[in-house]
């Protein structure tokens, strides 16, 4: 079995109400464990966010993850570094992990890609959103057609300030005359990290078919059971890693 | 000095006068010309069509040439192997080499891609196109802003099948729904290759200021005046060189 | 299942047996095809050589072909242009190709990079090699330790003329003072490509267990069975495909 | 001109006697200060160590560095968290980097790449290094051989644990059976990184022909007078920049 754990931040206002809930009742990690467990029969599924032990990234819910996604919009700066250190140092370690739209501002994906990955052009007025398959022989791209579609997206536009990444898989369009490195995969570590753009909380991406493909797709690409580790770790290199 | 040899098919069909007349009364190699040598004190130019001598490649042109300027349109596959796997030769023998618009379905960048790079999707219609800078610290990106437009082009648009390019410098947007990978750069033996997409032969993109600045900086970064060669060439293998 | 090629050129010199037969009694292709089958039960081989119709290549073969490995050495330039355009045509479409040492300098190989991949330092002399892993997160490199060593290879060394590779997974080390990149990918069109070091015929790499190991990861990671096909080609720009 | 800073960390052990002493005697920055004045005249030299205010980067110091150089062994950690994110602000926004030789393992060298960078195998017995030219058509091997050697260089050997290179200009060779990617770039934000090897602090290494002009080529190639900047950055996202 692939082990996911969703990560939301589910950020909750002083009303009390994560402003995901009108689309997503049981918050955006909940429709994406729907969606995952439908789609593919080998995957089972914890959901954490902030509210939980250590914001949700105790030790023994990153042991045993295989493949983590990661969402978050609010709370990038309220998470302790030693608690980023510690995720990042799981990612590297050979655990998957699959960052969500506004999860590129997060200080998790700052710290993994070294550049501003919060810098990039945006404004809210759910237009609709192309994307493009760019690598037609990549893996999170099987099973899908030359673009597709969403009705309404937050646009997102270039400059988007990452590292080149190892593959790029799509580039959105939008309306308003935006491009963007929608969805960007990289080899970090013994780790595998994809990056991809749609699933703004209000809007309803991630019930779209095209867009699960994609998650799901990911999920089994990000997968690395056997990854192994590194034998020549010593004492010394040992005591000063991150 | 520089040397640059701008190649522009120049084709004459029946009544003899190539479509671009209207638009570049000396040709699209004429304009690229003017242009050039006005930036760039340092660059001499020559020029060549299919008309000239070999089809304008023979082997005195190459070996004066630093860096070559390609466009072509409807006489691709008219050039004959053996003239087009010359070219390949100088190119990856350290000419630099830049190859404009059309030019993306020539024999010459096919064979030195490896891909069906004349595949893309593309319409006539002179709507307009916006270039995205997408790798900030590139050279050929230097002294732009985050994007220019051009009023009227053809609409170039994914999949262009291309190897994953070593930088992706632009991207380009189109109103009518279309992202493309418009300035790519590739190391090729002891080469470089730089693609650029706005040059539609009826239309005015070579008098645009950014475009001439995009294709002036690819000048300097194709230059490679001590790039040396091959000192492990011995007979044997020279004897099975394409 | 997936459906395998084993393409050895099986090259029978004037006394009719083939130099590698001392090694490998079946051939090259009859030592691969053996731990293929054993270690991945959802593979089925095929085998071809020089010797059948079309040189093994006739359309029904690759038809029925999802990956090809390919070995040669002395037939390189007797294989006709328009069958390795063939083969080329299958491997950008999304059939797998795995070529295997010194089928670097085939036809095939330097059209599908676009380079002389013939380029290379190379001695006879069976003195040992040890290929580092590079890349920790690459799937080819699964379940290997960071080196392996093989007591009698060909020595190949840099400079090897090849393109950037998309991931460069193997690096080798010589005794004698070489270094060469062993084993690289690239994706092309919809297909992907991955280049191996070892395997001189008169050699017993093939036998290795890390060899079958990164052998059996290839064709697994080259294995697209749902890669889709171009929706945007239009009968234009089939007409002018290579 | 070209402002090059060369930070040391030129650290003192309870004699006050840095190792490097008796090899450098005006320590590795001056040894590397006189090569880059001597070989390139439009270059002007400053230089710091982690004697100098707020550790030899002061934001006058920086603001007025177009490329640093960054040698670094002992005091790796000792440099605040503040002080590292500034410099590698600088970077992010154009200040070219070159790290040498230990500087892998530092917190900015480690910040910039997201993994842990100072991973890698190591033995110092002074075994002569082997350095393979990888990428010919590169500007920072321009000049060079197939490859060089040094006498006497520590050993330093996969895995390197980086994000993919950019380009990988350089390969070593050592003896005792490593092999090094030893020669590595990256663009980072709108600068340029550079990573190389050679440079133990009680070796000759930047005494060597070879390795000067590497490191005056890696100047020139990080240098980037008009890179310009972030256009699109507004007063929210420059609130959450690191």
């Amino acid at each position: 079995m692939i082990r996911v754990t969703i990560w939301n931040e589910f950020y909750k206002p002083n009303d009390g109400k994560p402003a995901e809930l009108s689309v997503y009742p049981n918050g955006i990690h909940g429709a994406i464990a729907d969606f995952l467990t439908e789609n593919d029969s080998e995957i089972t599924v914890t959901t954490r966010t902030m509210h939980d032990k250590e914001f949700g990234f105790d030790n023994e819910t990153l042991e045993n993850t295989d493949v983590l996604l990661y969402w978050s919009h609010i709370v990038q700066d309220a998470i302790p570094d030693e608690i980023v250190e510690r995720v990042q140092r799981y990612a590297l370690s050979g655990m998957g992990l699959i960052v969500l739209h506004s999860g590129h501002a997060s200080k998790l994906f700052r710290r993994l890609m070294g550049t501003n990955t919060n810098r990039l052009r945006w404004h809210e007025d759910a237009l609709p959103c192309r994307i493009w398959k760019i690598d037609y022989a990549h893996p999170i791209a099987e099973g899908l057609d030359d673009y597709f579609e969403l009705a309404h997206e937050e646009t997102y536009g270039e400059h988007f300030d990452i590292p080149q990444p190892d593959d790029l898989v799509f580039v959105s369009w939008f309306p308003s005359g935006e491009v963007f490195r929608s969805g960007c995969t990289w080899h970090r570590g013994l780790g595998r990290v994809f990056y991809f753009q749609p699933g703004h909380e209000t809007l309803e991406s991630y019930y779209d078919k095209n867009v699960q493909k994609v998650i799901c797709n990911a999920v089994r690409w990000a997968y690395r059971p056997n990854v192994g580790s590194y034998s020549y770790v010593t004492d010394e290199t040992k005591a000063i890693v991150m």
